[in-house]
């Protein structure tokens, strides 16, 4: 198979939109991004990104938030944009993604505020004090599959070279390490290398850190805001999630994406719910 | 002067909004919050989390993000709710302050998005691996005060009592630590205790990081976004800034809240552009 490019890639053509008046697109979600019987948000969120990319007068997403309202299903989905402010560096922009209801009515699945600008103006002054996760190398890594913890559609795996630190990988066998976090290398199976619209991606497409917590559930997103912070280089990316704080039933996700020029390419932090935790039934085994 | 209180502090009276009509708002921008000839982000915030608190079934922000478009000055402006979902948990809202221009015409300042819930139906199951700020004893902390580094209305500053722990306050004399972080006691100077929303001023209170990575100039906000996670306790607040990321003109901006049961009460993060730094005059001091 030849290798895919930015512009021709199962990713670039599931989330391509179609202008339909101006500020309106349409889109044709695809269940080929599917994880636990759900379309991934971060895909859903690069369509809505692109299409706002297209709204704009800048082209690359800053700062994008979305909330999540109903679950997307695959097929067709109208994306209505909104310019909110046009400036010099910076334009802020909305977008809901709609699909449709039995009666043809639409139904409102998620709503986007973000702010976009163009990376190709930025000084290339850049001052970390963030380092790079210390993921062993991707021989050394454990392959994401599906498996008990992802049932139905997990198709999503299959479009993904995603690879876990052994280290946030016990819980797959019943050991999770307690620490909320989880690390891993990501690419796409295609070979296409990362863009600013495919990190929105990238930063929701781990297993969440819920399952090193020893939750094995359901973890459905309220809210994620992704800060692109530059154009990312060839190669796979490293991502690390943690969480640092479950309480009343609600979790944040912190996640970092570093490119192969060891820099920090996107932050996000998303607010989810924690899964319900069933008591463990009685005869069980010590990974239930 | 008597204890405030919530309900009954300058607080409450200079976030007070007034129903126009149902789901718009009046109120009145004071310039009592204004630091470094600005309004300040986070009190211009509360007054629209209030807002929505009233205009939504839910009463507490869980998720709040705010795109900043434009300055706002003191006098009326109006904020207009949306509501976008309303479930059985989680309501989520929209809601734009607007102020007046020359002719008449509403100008947009701040764009929300945001989720509510109740705090008071959340179950009490905390874990949290994050460890409060060490930060010193409140008597062997510096009150941040107006200087140099505050030009203009800063009046802010008489309505807070912050004390900044001396290792992040070196900037103040021309000695920043360069590790790009900020911590310090945030409580009202009236006595008036946190609540929900007055989490989303302490967020964007103290001196920016960037003063603390040698930038000592205006670092606009172009993105916020803030959780708050429970019910503050009485008492003081501790406050953690960190910067970890400056790159390209623009940098990120950590804050988690404590409070005085060592509950993480708040975690925010914002965008913010860069000061543009000034190349040293000849002769300038070291501080300069």
């Amino acid at each position: 198979m030849a290798q895919a490019s930015i512009g021709d890639s199962e990713f670039d053509r599931d989330t391509a939109v179609t202008q339909r008046e101006p500020g309106v697109y349409d889109v044709e979600l695809s269940a080929g991004w599917s994880i636990i019987r759900a379309l991934n948000g971060g895909y859903l969120l690069a369509a809505i990104g692109r299409a706002l990319g297209d709204a704009l007068p800048h082209p690359h997403p800053f700062t994008v938030t979305a909330h999540y309202l109903t679950p997307s299903v695959a097929g067709p989905a109208v994306i209505r944009t909104e310019s909110v402010r046009t400036g010099r560096t910076l334009s802020t922009g909305q977008a809901s993604l709609f699909q449709y209801a039995d009666d043809g009515g639409e139904v409102e699945r998620i709503r986007v505020l973000a702010s976009y600008g163009d990376f190709d103006t930025l000084t290339d002054d850049v001052r970390t004090a963030a380092k790079p996760p210390g993921i062993p190398p991707l021989e050394h890594c454990v392959r994401a599959s599906a498996g008990p913890w992802t049932p139905g559609d997990s198709s999503l795996l299959d479009r993904l070279g995603l690879a876990l630190d052994p280290a946030t990988a016990g819980w797959a066998a019943g050991r999770p390490s307690e620490k909320g976090e989880m690390r891993g290398w990501f690419a796409f199976a295609d070979g296409r290398d990362a863009d600013p619209f495919s990190l929105l991606l990238t930063v929701d497409a781990l297993p969440p850190t819920a399952f090193d917590l020893g939750l094995p559930g359901w973890t459905p997103t309220i809210e994620l805001t992704t800060h692109v912070r530059c154009r990312p280089a060839p190669g796979p990316l490293r991502v690390s999630l943690a969480t640092r704080n479950l309480a009343g039933g609600f979790l944040e996700e912190d996640a970092e994406v570093w490119d192969s020029t060891d820099r920090l390419v996107a932050q996000s932090r998303q607010l989810a719910r924690a899964p319900r935790v069933r008591p463990p039934r009685p005869n069980a085994g010590a990974g239930n």
